[in-house]
């Protein structure tokens, strides 16, 4: 089924421990598309790029048959990160954002976009969250990811935003952060008070907690084991859209809590992926065939009996 | 089959942000050798206490049907424990530590303890754990656990008892301190080239890893969900008395990998117990019931379908 995903698209610049590398394919809609389009064929991307964006990520994106029909293609410069990570993968530090492009951003659907059946708003501001969900005419599940900034700066549009999802997708720092606990369990729990349905916690090499109804649908997702993660950037992003696009792949519009659980299973297992080399460039490569293996590794390496 | 569970047995003073509560029972042996008890019935607590350790704790672990056979009473006080836990219960400070009749303490078994065919080395100096192995004359399955001071100051004696071990368990800080990586996969397998068959490291929140042989000997089993965490002193303590407690009862001398992963699982959902009130007072309250019941939500907590 049609799936709409909203977000940055960025150049990145990144420092490990290991190397840097520069001018790198970035974004929280690169990630999310990207990961989606291992699971669903009809998958529109809405963001904005520079006009110094490099063609053969476009390229890329495009021939995992992802639609351009909502993407800007803008004169001014394209959205810029750059981070460095520390011997610790799991603390990293922004060391500069070029908003450029976003500043004056609005997200315009094509008409194909806004009858998207499903919705993932990747991290972005608040305010271009709820632009792209007021243009959205047929959309029937949606998710979105944020992060601390708009959960600083933004508070009162994020609860907006909130009101209107499915499903959160967050991480274990922010989830804290947001609800003033630190139990992530009931910080899952409160993030569903606002508003969505169902809650994703991040819990990184740990893996995930999904929340839905009760205390009966709760799942505890291990993440796939690395013994060496070389870049975790993107692995939110690929989380989220590989778990909606397995969703949309299954036209799964109105998911139990059995195939929510499955959808995670498959977010997770490609974010795997994402984090073994720089950017995308482990993410672009992943065959269907290796999310199976791992997905089948995953579960006997979570299986146990009593 | 017959169990011995050697290390301290202490008096504790706990402080949370919530309460404070000065002379508990607590030490390594006393969460383990209760936890233990939970599962098999032949356990004999090889320890020392002092002559002012409460009988009614006493009392308590015989209850159990824990044997005192190799239980030295002395005329010293008895060794304590002060610590506090700050707002995130992941995070304490020890404030004061009695060593006092642990000094000059050397464990004596009685013969019934020193024939035991399971070893359960709490967390104590790895002198006081060798010289318990050299003890032991039946033993077919030794596990340990230990913490940051042995690996800082007698980190020698520590590989000493390395190499004897079936089986290692240690939290993820001290096994990444140890095998000097940020990476808990890497770790992991880093403490099974010191020695260990199998190691598990303990997560806290999140679970546990077990190892075993080569890449496809693993299990990420994830903790019982607790949206309240009163206590977590002793949760790893029972975890290891829960998980070993398990493999004697069920006579698994030489388990396979998925005995082991029953194993953690029944550890694991004994912890969870232990963190649920001050000191020992939800864990000497179990039933095996209640065990069996949170076993077999963990496993719907965390089983999916691909």
């Amino acid at each position: 089924m049609s799936l709409l995903i909203a977000g940055t698209v960025a150049i990145d610049n990144i420092i490990t421990t290991k190397s840097r590398q520069d001018g790198l394919l970035g974004g929280s809609a690169a990630y999310a598309a990207l990961a989606a389009s291992l699971f669903t064929k009809d998958v529109h991307l809405a963001g904005v790029v520079g006009h110094d964006f490099p063609p053969s990520y476009l390229d890329l994106l495009k021939s995992k048959g992802i639609s351009f029909d909502s993407l800007e293609r803008s004169q001014g410069e394209s959205f810029t990160w750059t981070g460095e990570y520390h011997e610790d993968m799991n603390v990293r530090d922004t060391l500069k954002v070029g908003i450029n492009v976003l500043e004056n951003w609005t997200p315009k659907l094509a008409p194909q976009a806004a009858a998207s059946k499903f919705a993932v708003l990747g991290n972005m501001s608040p305010d271009n969250q709820l632009q792209v969900l007021e243009q959205c005419n047929a959309v029937e599940f949606i998710a979105a990811d944020t992060m601390d900034l708009w959960i600083n700066i933004a508070n009162e549009r994020l609860h907006d935003v909130l009101k209107r999802l499915h499903l959160l997708v967050i991480n274990d720092g922010e989830a804290k952060q947001f609800t003033q606990t630190t139990n992530l369990v009931e910080a899952g729990r409160r993030l569903q008070e606002k508003g969505p349905k169902y809650v994703v916690v991040k819990r990184g090499e740990h893996g995930s907690f999904l929340f839905g109804k009760g205390v009966e649908e709760f799942f505890a997702c291990s993440a796939y084991p690395l013994s060496s993660v070389f870049d975790p950037t993107g692995a939110g992003d690929s989380f989220l859209g590989g778990m909606v696009g397995w969703l949309a792949g299954a036209g799964k519009t109105n998911p139990t809590f059995t195939d929510l659980k499955t959808a995670v299973a498959h977010g997770s297992v490609t974010a795997s992926f994402t984090c073994e080399a720089f950017s995308t460039q482990r993410l672009e490569k992943v065959s269907t065939e290796e999310v199976k293996a791992r997905l089948e590794e995953l579960k006997t390496y979570t299986a146990f009996a009593s």
